[in-house]
Formats: C-alpha cells, structure tokens, sequence
C-alpha cells in the first residue's frame, strides 16, 4: 500500500513534493541465495555487476518489475491532474504471444478490459489470451505479447518541436518499462508500406473543431499533438525467468546451471497495461503543464 | 557546408562548447507562399501555429528535415570520439514500401550500403528498392521505409538502470527525427511471440570474455549494455509532400486545395540513415561519459 | 534518525539511488494553530499563499528549517565520498551580532569549533557569542550572524568555466538555506577595495606543486579550483519568529496581532554550521564527479 | 554587433530558439603570444590547462570577459519579455575602490547612471570615481567595486521554496559573471547585526494590495517574491590584467615574469552594470514561466 509521506495538507495538495513510499510487506530474500553469484540467462545480473561493481541480488534489486510499483503511484495522480483537463488514457492488452487482436481499438470497449484477467477488451479473445497463458505455465515458459494505450481528449499544442517531441518522450517512457522491446505510434511500422498520398490525414472542420479525416498520424504532428487522439502500442519480451534448468555463468566466469526458483510469471503483459497508462500519463502531464509556456 | 565557429584551437577541442552553423545557401521562400496560410495535411502547420499562434511558413520552418543537418555535424563529432574508445556505429535502409530485406545483419558487408543511392547493403535488394521508388515518384507519391542500425564494440556498462535506460534514450533519439514512427530494439515486436526458453540469451565465457550465445537482448540488459551488438530498426512514415492536390482547410477553417510546389522527395528513408547514425551516436557518447561516474 | 530505505546492500552502495527519512517524533501541530491564516512577518506565510493558493501553516511546513536535516544527512554522505578523495571541509561561527571574530582561518584549530556550543573555535569569543545569545534570548529577540567555511584537499580542476563556475555553485547552494542573505568567497567584499597589484595571487612551484602565494582569489579562479583553499562566508538575518508581540495583517487583509508561541531559537547560526558543511560538500562532489569528464 | 540567426518571423519570436551570434571584429590575437605557455596571476590559465590539458591563450579564451556580450545580448530579449509584465530592472555602480554611495535606492533618480561613464546615478560621487579610476590607470593598476541592483514590478510568487529559492538563483547568475566574489540581497550582510524585531517587516495592506512597512526582505521571503522591490549587491574584485610587471611560472613550473600587454582596463565595475542587468533578467524570466505551473 502507498503511504503518502508528504506534500498535501487537509485534503489537498501544497506545491510540495508528493513524496510516497510502498514497503515491500512480502519480500522473500532467501529465494534468491542460489543466484547471488550466477548471472542468470536475459537478466541484468550480468550487467549491473559489470557498471557498479556490487549486485543486490536479492529479487533482481532495483532491475525488478517491482520498481515499477512506484510509477504508478505517481501515475495516479498525474492522471487525477489529467482528468481534471479532459484528458482521459486507457491501456490494454493487444497481443499475447502469436494470438493478435486486430480490431482497431475504436470498435472495442475499452473498459472492458478490466473485466478479465488479461486485460483484453475483446471477450472472446481474452479467452483465448488466457488459456494460451496456462499453457504456457504448465511448461514453466513465458511468454511475450503487446499493450495498445489510447489517450484521448488530448488538446492540441501538447509537445516540443526537436528533441522533446510529445511521441518521443512517450517512447522513451514506454520502453523504460522493464521487458519493453518496441514502440510505435500512429501508423507505425505497418505505415512504412504506405503511400504518402494514401496516409496523409487531410483536415476537416468539424463542429467548429479542426479534425482529421484519417488518424495515421496518431495524434501527433511534427512531434505536438493536434487534438485527435493519440495511440501506440508497445512490444513485451517473454519473461526471463523460466522453471527449467538453463546453462549459464557465474561472477567466476565458471559454467553453472541456474534453476528457476523464486516467483514465476508466464505471461507479465497484462501487469504491463497499468505501468503503460501511468507512464503515458506522467509525460502527458509534463507537457500539459510545459505547454503553458508557449504563448506569452 | 558546416562551419565551426568555437571550441576548437590548434586542431584540438578545447572544453568550451563546439558551435557550429550551416548557413542555408539554398533557400527559396517563395516557393512556399501558397501554402502561407494552408495546413498541409500530415505536416506540422496546424500544430504549429495552434501551440505558438505564428508560424514561419517557408519551408516547413523548424518543423522541417533540414534541421536534422545540425544533428548530423554534431553527430560526426561524436562518432570520432567515440572511435577513440572502439565503438562504431552503421545503419542502412532494410525496407522501402512493401520491398524488406530479410537476411541479418551478420550476413551484410555493412560498409556497401554506402556504394547506391538507397543505402541497403544487398545490391540486388537495392536495385529493386531503387526502383521502386522511381515508380512512386513518377505518380507525385512518396513512400516509408525502414532504417536498422547496428552499433559494435559499445562496453559492458553504458545506461542508466532505471528511466534513462539505454535503449529508452536511443528510442527518444531516434523517434525524434522527422517522420519516425517507430523503435524496436533487439527481438522487437517479433519477439513477443517468442518464448522465454526460447528468447534468452545464454552467458558463456569466451575468450576471457563474457558474451551471449545468442542476442535477442540486442546488446543491451536491464537498460545496460552488455558488450553485445546492440541493433535497432527505426520506422520512417512516407513524406507528407506529395505532387498530386490534396483537400485541406486554411487558418480561417475554410476548404481549400493544397498543392505540392516546392522540393519533392518520394522516399527520405536513405537520407534518414546518416540521421539515424548521428543519433545514436550522440546517445552512445552521452552514456560513455555518464558511465564513467558509476564506480568512484 | 535518519533511516536508509534503499540504495545500500551488505554495507555497501549499490548505484542505486540512497533514499533516507527521518519521521518529525517531535512535532506540536497545536502550536501553531493560531497562525493558521496570520502573515507572520519576514516568514514564507504569504509567499506561499500566493503562490499556492494553499499553505501548511504547521511549522511553517515546507519553509521551515526542518528541511535542511534532510541535506545534512544527504551531506554526510558525500562527505564520505569526498574523504575518499582527500577533500575535507570544516565550517565555524565567525560572527554572531556585532561580535566578530578577527582572526584569520589560518590561526585557528577549526575542529575546536565543537567544543562549544555556539560552534566558535576560538573559545574566548565563543563565550562572548554565548553570554551575547542568552541577553538576546532574555528579551524574547533573536540575533543574526555568519558563518565561515574552508574546504582543503580539493584538487585543482573542479568547476565549470562559464554559468556552473563552482562558487556560482557553491553560493547557489548556500544561499538556498532558510535565513542566508549574502555570500562571499576569497577577498569577497573587502576585495572591491584592493588594487589589482595587490589583490594578484602569485603563483609559485613548491615541493613540485603549483601554488600561489596568497590567496585572495579563495581558491577558484575563472570558475575552477586551484588547488589552494576554498573559503567563503556565509550571512544569516535574526529568526524572524520572535516573543513579542508584532502586528501584521490575516489573509483576508484584516490587522492582527502575532505572538511568538512555539518554540523559539535566539541564534540560529550555530546551526547552521552543519548545514553550510553538507551544501558544500554535496556541490564538491557533484563538481568532482562532473571533473572526470573534462579530459576524454 | 549581434545578428539574429534563428526564432524570429515577420519581427516576432517564433517559439523556435532565438540564435544570436556577435562576430569579435576586434581580436587582436598576436597581442597574447607572449603569455601562450604563461600563468597569469588570478586569471584562469592554469586552472585551464590543469581542467583541459590545453587552453587557448588568445585573449583569455573562454574566460575573457568578452564572453559576457553574449549573456547582455540574451537578457535583452529578457527584458523586453519581463516589460511585457510590467518588470523593470536597474542596475548602478554603487562603490568604486573605498568610495562607497551611502545614499539607499529609493534616494536616487536610477536613470541616471546613464548619465556619466561611471554608471553612478550620484552625479557628485560618480565625478570622485571617476576620478579615482584615472588615478589608478596612471599606475597601470586596477581597482574593485561594487554594482547594486534593483527589480521593480516582480509580482509576489516568482522562486522556489527549496533549492531554487529566487535569490539564490540569483546569486548563482551573479556570481558567474568574471570577477564577482560577493552577493547579498535585502539586509545583506549588514543585516547579521540587527535583531529580529528590528529586522522583520511588518505587513500592511495598502491600497488593496499586501505591502511590508520596511523591506529587510529584499522583496524575497522563503525563497519566493512577495511583491516589493528586489535589490541586491555584487562585489567585483580588481581586474587581474595589470601593466606592471609581475612573477608567476610557466607551464613547466619555470619562474617567469608576466608584463600586461593586452588592452588594459583600469575598473570593469562600470561595464558589469548591464551584464548584472541580464542575468538578473535572464533569472527572472525563467521564474516568471515557471511560477505560471504554481497554481493548475
């Protein structure tokens, strides 16, 4: 549970810091004994040993998912700000290993996500979804699958023009999530097959509202979105840790066998759609509050 | 052509920030006055103007490719320092339109993407990319690609553990170029369906050295590198200016026709490979220097 | 007491970053109940009403000195580091009203300065300071003063040459403590008076050594260290929460009386000499850290 | 003088960065060989080459203060932003050597230290500098001072409570000016010997606006604005650049001895009068975009 420790006062925030903390109340250091020297396949044992010199290798230490615990209390209250601007986001899981959802996530209902354990708006597929996880369970696998996050009600102007561009201060939030692989946004790399005259999105007036027909850009033009709404997906790697014995080395460079004790988790993807929203939602709010600079 | 206008004496730098400028010799504002108060569909006209309430219209003004020439100087100052320290940085064009090169790049001569106009290192791929893209421009249209990039010899140890991963930076790097839709690193979007038996990356000891049987982590670990090659594939959307007339409406909200005057480029994709290198680079050279605060 | 929550393992650092808390056991909220819409005077109370529209008037909340135990246990430990290095630093009471003191660092035993409690290491002003406190004390007032700080063993290269020069740094940080009004480092004010002959330091070869033969320039010249000692003093204002009763207006604009309940401390640059300590150290060691990138 | 490269359109800033660039039309580098492996007393040569293992000796390079043309040319633009907001900023040489006007800002007609090439707005004091400055040029030496400032029209609110507290901001932008080795604000160090009954300013409203009755606060409490005017001082020590020969070493730790070719400036004090100016601006301005994310 997230205690709030400071930066709000009678209901209310202050202006200062909002500082949280979440006491890990079911940490099981001696599940880990047996890995404290060996570098275990696709983890970062082998590479924070290398940058620091010093490893806790307690539950991965700070490379763990666990981390991402914290982002999403801050999550939570960069989108409370958000809601209160118009701006809504909502994640889901599109893709478990090869079982794809392919319909475009203006037919589906996106809260219905929460309604299975997959957190797959399309029933149906969620169904599949999860009997595809179990399976993969009873083998001690694991499996990857991807996360589509739409954020809507988005005004126009947020996003810097160069280096800050709004998708690509997404994309570096997103793949700062352990196990991301992969982002794209709008027409993504299905668009590079595209023509220019068939993916241009022409503007229309709408209502008094400036539109676009199309939505290829996703959102975001020249890096500022441009009022419609704003879709990405993004790629998870199947989970390193795996029950089967698997050869690897140890801190020695001696050939050793690690073995998959520890908590196993076929399939993190639908673990992954809270991190995705909280994370979309933190680079949301920067530029939202940004973005009150660029007219005097 | 660039001109270094500080930071360097006697042939050496010197500490003080290298400044340098390209002046445009080869402006031609008025091709672009028909469009003064338009907003090209797919362009950041719309945008623009709605963030800032003015734009510099002539030539897509900031929001133009031409700004990524600044990227490319500073980029080459980068790759030289970072050939002093063993690492080396090749990207090339895998895929125009529909036309992908499917063979790894372990089995190109990276360096032969440099002797055709489209910047692939398989000739006869090449050929038809160019081509292709003849065929595209002969209608007015353009057409996307893909750049993949490969960068070796990069340590075990650069990136930050938690936000500034170091594929999160390359991601933000690389999607901040005009026209990217999209990073995957590693196994990428194809890795998902992979799993985890499958997709890790087995630790031997090689030659006194630790190494990866094989490498669907694309040289990097828990955000770190892990003195693997790290690769990664950028997806460029096809350019927004075309020939051909496009509906649109102006600043006043009315319709109008937006024709394509002005320079016209059917595929950017082998231009983008310089980019996409000086990128990476600056984010490798960037890391290198961080790195160095890891152990006291 | 501070408590580590994270960033340690087996004794040691990881990389991970070092989040420490210390839990107020100590606070009386009641005490300040009757300020709660009250403007004391020369206090943050209606700086942060206006800009936040919000305030904790409890203890002042966020404005009140109790922040700075959050730096001195940050201070400690890069103090630690910079032991490592050679670098120490010693801060000391110079100066409490009108009484101050004379002689030169170079005279003094500084690690006197905790044999007392007004943190003078010269014993017979620190009594002075002292009976000097009490009388100001008797009449429910406060006094203000200065404390003076030497930082030894920093090696010459620290600091950058332009806005982060590092008594920029340093001054920045000093002055961010509650009740700081001025900085001065090296000849400082005194030094408007000198003529340049005589200001000059001279540098000199010794035991192998650069070195100057004063050191009016306070051991930072163009921004960066030199190798000799770094001193600077540092002014705080009298507390502004005094005894007696002061008038003032309430929120709604309204005269008021305020009278100085809770607890109230005469002088409180005694303590501010840890403070001084840990803002130093933590500027040094971000200088030293930021130093390994001067030369590739 | 300055060329705009960048940011601006039809005589207004774009959003897009303003590039400035001032051509030295006037370097005179054969003026300098003769300290190319020279340390020039309290300049930055050996801290230089000791950072940088190289340093271009011509005119002091990087630490000449000609390096504050490009700080006067971007707080310009500062300034007519903060006039936009009803800012104002006036800055005067207040001391010169030991002759030190007395007279507190409030007593002076600040326009018109324009008015004599001292930059006083005290006609009589200004003629006695003047004066002095000659004295002191006839010996081919230098001599110190002090610039006061004054901000006018800061809306309560600008500053943050923490370490970016306005005047330590402030402070840090001062200071990095060439040759300042002191600042205070408000009560300054003079303020050490006050008590706090004295010292505090009492509120009052007037004319429906929050005033304090004395301004000991330097119009800065806790770090943020509260309305009054803001002033400060900055110590400037005598230039180093003396015609007198002097003793140093050179690079190889030779005794050698320095003679003060180079153009000669007898008290820069009047010439920092606009640099203080700007970066007073420059801080300012940058407070005034932040404060507006104060309050959602």
């Amino acid at each position: 549970m997230a205690q709030v420790l400071s930066g709000t006062f009678a209901g209310k925030t202050t202006g200062t810091p909002i500082s949280m903390v979440i006491f890990n109340a079911d940490a099981r250091s001696k599940d880990y004994s047996h890995i404290a020297d060996k570098y275990r396949p696709s983890h970062a044992d082998y590479t924070y040993d290398t940058k620091y010199g010093i490893r806790d290798y307690r539950g991965g230490g700070r490379s763990s998912a666990r981390e991402t615990a914290a982002r999403v209390a801050a999550g939570a209250i960069a989108k409370m700000m958000l809601r209160e601007t118009g701006i809504s986001i909502q994640a889901y899981v599109s893709q478990v290993g090869a079982l794809a959802l392919e319909r475009p996530y203006q037919e589906l209902h996106l809260a219905e996500a929460e309604n299975n354990p997959v957190r797959c708006p399309d029933q149906e597929m969620a169904a599949q979804m999860e009997a595809h996880i179990k399976e993969v369970r009873k083998d001690g696998d694991t499996i990857g699958g991807i996360v589509s996050c739409v954020a809507q009600g988005v005004p126009a102007g947020l996003g810097e023009p160069a280096f800050d561009k709004l998708h690509a201060d997404l994309a570096k939030a997103i793949l700062s999530i352990n196990a991301c692989k992969g982002f794209e946004y709008g027409s993504g790399f299905a668009g590079v097959a595209m023509r220019g005259s068939e993916h241009n999105d022409v503007f229309i007036q709408e209502d008094d509202e400036v539109r676009t027909r199309t939505n290829y850009s996703g959102g975001i033009q020249g890096g500022i979105s441009n009022g419609m709404d704003i879709y990405f997906r993004a790629a998870f790697k199947p989970v390193a840790t795996i029950v089967p014995e698997q050869e690897s080395i140890n801190q020695a460079g001696e050939e050793v066998i690690v073995t998959g004790k520890g908590r196993h988790d076929p399939c993190v993807v639908p673990r992954a759609v809270p991190i995705v929203e909280a994370m979309a939602a933190l680079v949301l709010a920067d530029h939202w509050l940004r973005n009150r600079n660029a007219k005097l």
